[in-house]
């Protein structure tokens, strides 16, 4: 990268970060608000079911309320008061993460190699930042918009052409013909996010098509950022929960894991990053550097842990009754998903995903964009999705349903659907 | 800034932010605790007094524990629930920020001005993303060590000199002679932090020095980074708690806040960030950018919320309960700011600071510099305190004393100070 120091500006102004106007002027989720507000402004009496941002509905399983109680309670006493807790997160939930999530499947990780963290939407979003401005990077197209936003806004591409991409970033499409599931780029790539169970489309990667991605990134030095989110979704037991369970993955990826979906945390906030020390990159002179050292700068630097009492909530999620408990609730949203699969695709509509995921990515009828199907679908059903070109380009043609919501909501969604269309 | 789309690159591996390599390879916090660790592996009778990280040590506030319990329970029904929230941090919140901290002030803020957060580290490390890479940056010497590595870390400097110091940015020496108030640059800059009351010093600036600097931001059209994470501390009433309190300085100031040291949550984890519509910078065509709306896109982009638990507790610091518990608070830290001060003064210590924030700033005795000072401190009474040389290469010859602590803990460290010393 080029040294900037010495660079003489003429100017009098705090000059910004001009990358940001790249993006457009609205995130997908604030302007799905944006219609929504409108559409009830104008139907007051209109009762409308939110299938569109992938948020829980049911409350905090028991073991996190009474752990998180017993938290509060700890902070309210000058014994066991906390303060500044270790930035990496505190032992009793780095541990529980070690055992639970990884030995349990036969991957041994070293403690320091754990970042826990406030959400998923930071550590998608602040990672990049331990690459090289110049480094090339691939996501997949549908995808989720952190991943290429985050990109955009550190200078990584120039502005969007007309068909909505960003030069810079190399796109991998996923589509019917490839099962949403894209190979490994023929041209150099430094960097590639992947998402497995995946957002938005629903669909997971398969032992062999996770072989296929560790030697393509082992064999052209790339690293793959592996977002697994929605692990906690997996039924099928011969699939890979974890990126670690391929041979050679602890040597070029780095995983990205959350509470949100497990454990119903969008509101609690914590998630964490696994950077194992075998994974490197390379600095100007070919010197390998390890991403675990860089993360770890990064992460003691410009963070300061997660709250104390909700990394006991995350903890207690690892506890018997608190596995089982929210696994009693993943199980809850698993039905409604096949409802959904069921009751749509009886209504004639194409369904991917919903299987190992709680997201549906359905065809949008008779040539529909995705955005008017979005209108379509609040008007005729009163019920909100996410179009798919929010996602890409290639998400054009298509439409997220998530299957977060009561049983009596998605009963009625389905019926009103079918009605509608 | 430069295009560096097209750039092609021949090397086959993914190469990383070479910038991280410029930072030392320790952060101050993390020695200090490795030369405690060590101490203590040496001496395990030892009772280590702790004066060193910035760190609370009284419980939480009655009010606060009682709204995160119920907020809890909140979380433990369908029907009071909380999922993903505003990004920019709940009404409940942002409502009792601009109520209690400005309004009462007499400065008028929209809502949207404000952003919640999950901690001031956060937030003063993440700002300098929404200005340009070659924008100028000015910081006090000695400061906050977070405001210097997170812009070395996005390449605004090059590799520290022989003195610690990265050419690129431009140090503002605070020093005996101008009260650790350093003036306005003369030279050209586009952004500059500040922080009063101070950490590392101590000290507060007056109503009009803090006049001055909004003259000089407006008269160059440059940014103030305005830090007032102390500003609870703060007991002559004619000083101002917050930078809007000076006309003109919401077309020119960015200003941070934290419940850490107001209301105990080095543990728990708030703090916001006030961009006023006003304040704005250029892009490379001279057109005006308001920083508000660039940080708005950077908070909804990488940041998901508070924890909602943690915001019910940062409004109920705003309860008449609350703020009288956490005043009282403060009012114990600063009588222990208040023993240290006139214990050390009594040893013969030269002492600045500790009347406005809980910090004392102690010139080393005999010329010892102040990582010597460090260790002889902890050797001979076992106290830890933080060197001012970590602070800056102004801080060489100082040292930082912290009155977080248990009364008992405050009065045997000034019975060993003065008993080594």
């Amino acid at each position: 990268m080029e040294e900037r120091v010495g660079y003489v500006r003429a100017d009098p102004m705090a000059r910004i970060n001009e990358h940001y106007a790249k993006l457009p002027a609205s995130y997908l989720f604030p302007e799905i608000g944006r219609r929504v507000r409108a559409y009830q402004a104008d139907h007051e009496d209109a009762k409308v079911i939110r299938l569109g941002i992938g948020d829980v509905t049911e409350p905090l399983a028991p073991a996190i309320v009474e752990a998180m109680h017993a938290a509060v309670d700890e902070m309210a006493h000058r014994e066991t008061f906390r303060g500044y807790g270790p930035e990496q997160g505190y032992d009793f939930l780095v541990e529980a993460i070690r055992s639970h999530d990884y030995a349990a499947r036969g991957v041994e990780l070293a403690a320091d190699e754990i970042f826990v963290s406030d959400g998923s939407k930071c550590d998608s979003g602040n990672v990049q930042e331990i690459f090289a401005a110049n480094a090339r990077v691939a996501v997949t197209d549908p995808v989720y918009p952190v991943y290429v936003d985050s990109n955009v806004m550190a200078g990584r591409t120039s502005a969007a052409g007309g068909d909505g991409r960003y030069p810079g970033l190399v796109y991998l499409v996923g589509n019917e013909a490839n099962g949403f599931q894209p190979d490994p780029p023929a041209q150099p790539v430094d960097v590639v996010y992947l998402c497995s169970p995946n957002n938005p489309t629903g669909t997971v990667a398969t032992r062999a098509q996770l072989e296929r991605w560790v030697a393509w990134a082992r064999g052209n030095d790339a690293v793959i950022l592996f977002d697994a989110a929605y692990e906690g979704y997996i039924s099928d037991p011969a699939l890979p929960h974890s990126i670690y369970e391929i041979a050679g993955a602890k040597e070029c990826a780095v995983e990205l894991r959350s509470f949100s979906k497990r454990a119903g945390f969008t509101g609690v906030r914590c998630a964490f990053m696994v950077v194992p020390k075998g994974v490197t990159g390379v600095d100007a002179s070919g010197k390998r550097v390890s991403l675990n050292s860089l993360w770890a700068r990064r992460h003691t630097t410009k963070f300061n842990g997660a709250s104390y009492v909700v990394q006991r909530g995350a903890a207690a999620a690892y506890s018997p009754a608190g596995h089982e408990q929210t696994s009693a609730q993943i199980a809850f949203y698993m039905e409604n998903a096949r409802l959904l699969r069921e009751g749509l695709t009886a209504a004639g509509f194409t369904i991917f995903g919903g299987v190992h995921a709680p997201y549906l990515w359905i065809r949008t009828p008779a040539g529909a964009t995705s955005w008017q199907f979005f209108d379509q679908l609040l008007e005729r059903a009163q019920i909100v999705g996410t179009p798919g070109a929010g996602f890409g380009p290639a998400g054009e043609g298509f439409f997220r349903l998530s299957a977060f919501n009561s049983r009596a909501n998605i009963e009625e969604a389905i019926g009103r659907i079918r009605g509608a269309f």
